[in-house]
């Protein structure tokens, strides 16, 4: 039985809307944890197989609301959630809380916080920072934004699923922060694709540059907090640690490397370009910085 | 005395040419570890600091490299040393080592490699995966490429800058995986800073997001393996952790969020663009991995 879980407490029960590779990924963690897990899906198909797990099959929407005060809802996205909840499920839920992991914009996510609110549901929305198979494991952490005494109702259930981090009162703020997140995986993605074309154009394996492109960019992770830093204080230009115009050679290798090995590194021109623009703007003694200056809200050049 | 060192032995003479922030780092781990160290650079003014701290002076080039069985050099680009290196320090360098830590191109430091066996030079090339701060505490590592003979002959002097990473004999294998590391950082670089721009535009601070975002990219990088062997296989629609298609959704969330919040979000736009290339492939339900087939050398399309 889980730490958090006291022992003279039985597990809550808990309802899976939606049930994609993350929901059934949610689903499957409650019912490792002990807690009565009710589920249900549009098509009937997914479930059979956690039902075959100790879950609760339920016939419609509103059913599977009915069987638990804490519902949570992981659908593909929020047009689809509000399908789901149709009127029987929406009128059941009032009273109930509605915890939606669902991908969505910060807008999206305020609107449904004021659905609602009109509907008397107690609503936290969340973001899920893990692919299925990290779920309620130690690498697993989801952030969650809305009425902080309905996250502490149900924060040792939501524990399960992996840490809790409480954003504020904000409903939106999950959705952008989990944005945000996504976006820095994307990058990284971005690198990881293109060092990996790099070495193959002369035969090198992508596994045996693996254990040094992991060990070098979580070297790197760690110098997001000192560019934080720099970004807070808008100032670019002092303790520096790599001048821009001396990446920019580096970048011009990048580039002639591409053209030699017959790799598109066209991934990464966005980036170069701002470069390019950061020094002609006379910050080539800068740091790499810089280049938020030129794509935060208001700096459109177009 | 870091424990390399044989408490019998002298810790052996060293030269760095090239005092940039990177060599200046160079020089100063040396002394630091009891090497006596010879310094050169182009411009005398870097040397005083070195000089204050018990560094040796050289007069020209060829001094420097007379000091030491061991030359390292880490000047601007490859042109620059072969500039640095006159006639007079190319014999000097006759019968000795030159390590050139200059980053550059896989067919430079062939070119290289070429040039100093015809001058009885014996060479090796590397990268040092490290910003200057970074040079001679345990998280700094380098690249070699070139006879492993001369690598293990420097292993314990050069072992003082990070650790010892030999790629083989081929002299530009260590630039080209140079290469390949610093592309997978801009990379997440890129996605930093978007990620930053997007939660500013809420008034969000990046010291806010900043420890979400380098646990989520350190948690991410540890999926590299993942993907190499997806990559190494060929193979990317088994074992899929979150298809293509369903990625898709997450990323028109992030452009409708650029154009909701104001912000700039063209940084990743070439890997959005490859993602709906290759959903339009057939790949919808393969992995992200799959992008990789249409980076690759060979698969130009323009």
């Amino acid at each position: 039985m889980p730490e958090h879980v006291d022992s003279t407490t039985r597990p809550a029960p808990v309802t899976i809307i939606g049930l994609g590779a993350m929901g059934t990924a949610l689903a499957a963690a409650f019912l490792a944890a002990g807690h009565p897990t009710t589920v249900w899906n549009r098509s009937p198909a997914k479930v059979e197989a956690l039902v075959a797990r100790g879950a609760l099959r339920a016939g419609s929407a509103a059913d599977a609301v009915a069987a638990s005060e804490l519902v949570i809802a992981c659908v593909l996205d929020y047009p689809a959630l509000h399908e789901i909840l149709d009127d029987a499920a929406t009128d059941t839920l009032a009273g109930r809380t509605l915890v939606n992991l669902t991908n969505g914009l910060p807008t999206q996510a305020r609107d449904t916080a004021a659905w609602a609110a009109k509907h008397d549901i107690a609503y936290l929305d969340g973001g899920i920072m893990a692919v299925p198979p990290m779920v309620a494991t130690p690498a697993a952490f989801l952030l969650y934004s809305g009425p902080r005494d309905v996250l502490a109702a149900h924060r040792a259930t939501l524990g399960v699923l992996g840490e809790v981090h409480h954003l504020g009162e904000d409903p939106g703020s999950a959705a952008l922060h989990d944005l945000a997140l996504l976006t820095g995986m994307y990058g990284m993605f971005a690198g990881i694709l293109q060092a990996f074309a790099l070495v193959d154009s002369e035969g090198v394996s992508a596994a045996s540059l693996a254990p040094l492109l992991s060990r070098w960019l979580t070297d790197m992770a760690s110098s997001v907090d000192f560019y934080a830093h720099k970004i807070d204080s808008g100032d670019h230009d002092s303790d520096v640690v790599s001048p821009l115009a001396m990446q920019a050679t580096g970048l011009a290798n990048l580039a002639q490397a591409g053209r030699d090995q017959g790799v598109d590194v066209e991934l990464l021109a966005p980036l170069y370009d701002l470069m390019r623009r950061r020094v002609a703007d006379g910050h080539g003694q800068g740091d790499v910085s810089g280049l938020f200056e030129l794509i935060k809200r208001g700096s459109a050049t177009g």
